[in-house]
């Protein structure tokens, strides 16, 4: 996070914990918290006071559950706009900005194409520009909002909040985070996108409440983000979930990788379209006409599609055995081609998970890019905690 | 663990960070305790009170680091025969046991080959009698064991104490735990063998210190124990680690799983036998006959090592780019042909590791089956742990 001066809100254990439940699963009564966490109901109220004196918790009215069933309860819960926190996705074409709550709820939201000029500079200007939109929308927005999250595609060196690489022009090594913490003012995490919307999904979405969790992106890229008790895997070396680049067969295409036989060089959107230009000998072939040739029966494009979604479905199949999450959800914008890979995709899973395994459902989860904003937004939240 | 009204020896957060970084480390100063474990030094002081109280910690001597140095300092220690614990390896034909001391020292040992009946009740017999006889080679052992672990290849339900499925005949769903405990009046732990050893590699072999860690061990089975976050992974439905059934080639064989192309379908000694018994048309040939052949230069069984070879690698590779481990440790029986396959095992790992994950090392580590009886004590250590 830049600047590095940021403190969290909560470093306490009981508060760090008190402070997590009630954003992740709303008001909850003090002996309900005492119960999950573990600590004793006077631990609970000498925790929740500077939270509550700080403004992010209130309690709510009494509620009696049961006529005599003894002293009316007052729930506590967090006070979502006591803070506004900004998140950010930069795709490969566009930006999309939005202003959550303290319980990531989207407030407001900007989105806008990039131009010619993808450099870092200015697509730096434009995020700035569009930062500054979404936060006029309401007084409140700016004089609330101390965290910002960046998620970005590609190599994110989070520590350092430098993007390493990514897949826009000239984006080699950028020291992202400070140059956006210079122009806003505000405390900035980069992360790469897959990771960031994995834990948004873990903290506010299908994985609540999920001591091991995946998630795996499908579209343009093939990646994956996995949280193992109750921890997102970042790797020894900063490579972890790398779904994509996992040889799957030895008689497969050369990745762009260097390797061969990776999922990512037989299911990514440029590998189906690839493979029906070879096998129909049309080099002009987008992605888009490949999809309507799939659609209209032409059995090489189906085909493309076929072994795309068996390669996803062992893919996804490997990264089960390996790590046995509770739930594993899909996303990304290769959900919409699901007719043509789907069923491929689910047989495939089947057929290669390994015994007790095999119970781990896939959830299909469409994703708008406001929503990978709003995984960056959740990067600012995590931020209050230690 | 079995029966399950044994308490652990610590449960406040400090004592155990102490207890467990004296126990895997060795001695350090109050000063060095307090730097690592991020208390005070009163703290320090406070909770090792109770364990110094109970035997399980002394002071050592002062020293002096440097002449001027100020104060002399006396390092905390763990005492290492205040409490010892059995453990037992079963494999495929035979026992063997060991009683360690707290700091995973091996005191004593035994083996026996199976004999012709290999029921549950007839290796349980044979288990419980070796058990007598190490226990009895001290006084001290007998006096001052709590605790033994179990560590069996198969599918283990650690909490239940039970034996769901093993290679032995007739072992479905065997109450193993509550049957030893018993007849022994210790505390029984039953769990997976490559689990067992992988936590005993992380806490006191080439695994000290790292937060990501796995084990992988090759032979007549392929698996994989694997720790992220300085917690091994066990699975949201008790599958995880099963790198033998990876699924990383279509055109590959059938697996005893029913998938097809499993690492452990084409690497594992079975796998490699039945491939030269085919290209060779001589039934006969036994693994041993395979290894002789191959080391005298026939192509088909130098093929059919290299192919497994690959086969390791390729599921290590898959490994490291979902999980990022620091280190991955290579063992089992399948190292006795490490000649034979190992530099297919590299040049594969090499590669079809994704970027930066190249960066972890492979270390092979020739276990004795008496260090998979270690492991299983090292279940018992872990019992004092909350």
């Amino acid at each position: 996070m830049f600047p590095n001066h940021a403190q969290p809100l909560v470093t306490a254990p009981a508060e760090t914990a008190i402070l997590a439940l009630l954003l992740t699963e709303g008001p909850l009564s003090r002996v309900e918290l005492a119960r999950r966490t573990g600590l004793s109901s006077t631990a609970i109220t000498k925790s929740a006071r500077p939270l509550i004196d700080d403004g992010y918790l209130h309690e709510l009215p009494p509620e009696r559950t049961a006529p005599g069933a003894g002293r009316p309860v007052n729930p506590l819960a967090v006070t979502v706009d006591r803070e506004f926190f900004v998140g950010v996705k930069i795709s490969a074409d566009a930006l999309f900005v939005t202003v959550c709550d303290l319980r990531a709820g989207m407030r407001a939201t900007a989105g806008r194409s990039l131009g010619e000029d993808r450099s870092p500079e200015a697509v730096c200007g434009l995020l700035c520009e569009l930062v500054g939109i979404v936060l006029d929308a309401d007084p409140a927005f700016r004089e609330r909002t101390r965290h910002l999250g960046i998620a970005v595609s590609g190599d994110v060196d989070r520590a350092a909040g430098r993007v390493r690489y990514s897949v826009l022009p000239g984006w080699r090594d950028v020291p992202l985070a400070e140059a956006v913490a210079k122009a806003t003012g505000l405390n900035v995490t980069v992360e790469n996108d897959v990771k960031a919307l994995t834990v948004a999904e873990h903290w506010f979405g299908e994985g609540i409440g999920t001591e091991y969790f995946a998630l795996v992106t499908i579209g343009a890229g093939i990646g994956s983000g996995l949280v193992v008790n109750g921890q997102l895997i970042t790797g020894a070396y900063g490579v972890a979930g790398e779904m994509g680049h996992l040889s799957i067969d030895p008689a497969g295409p050369v990745c762009h990788c260097g390797q061969t036989g990776c999922v990512e060089a037989i299911a990514s959107s440029d590998a189906i379209r690839d493979a029906v230009r070879d096998a129909t000998g049309d080099e002009d072939l987008d992605f888009d006409g490949v999809v309507q040739l799939a659609r209209s029966g032409n059995p090489a494009a189906r085909d493309a599609f076929a072994r795309a979604g068996r390669a996803i479905g062992t893919g996804i199949a490997i990264l089960v055995n390996l790590l046995g999450p509770e739930r594993v959800v899909v996303t990304g914008e290769g959900l919409d081609t699901y007719d043509l890979f789907g069923v491929h995709i689910k047989d495939a899973y089947a057929a290669h998970c390994f015994k007790a395994a095999a119970k781990c459902p896939l959830t299909l989860r469409p994703l708008p890019w406001e929503e990978w904003a709003r995984g960056a937004a959740i990067l600012g939240i995590q931020a209050l905690f230690p």
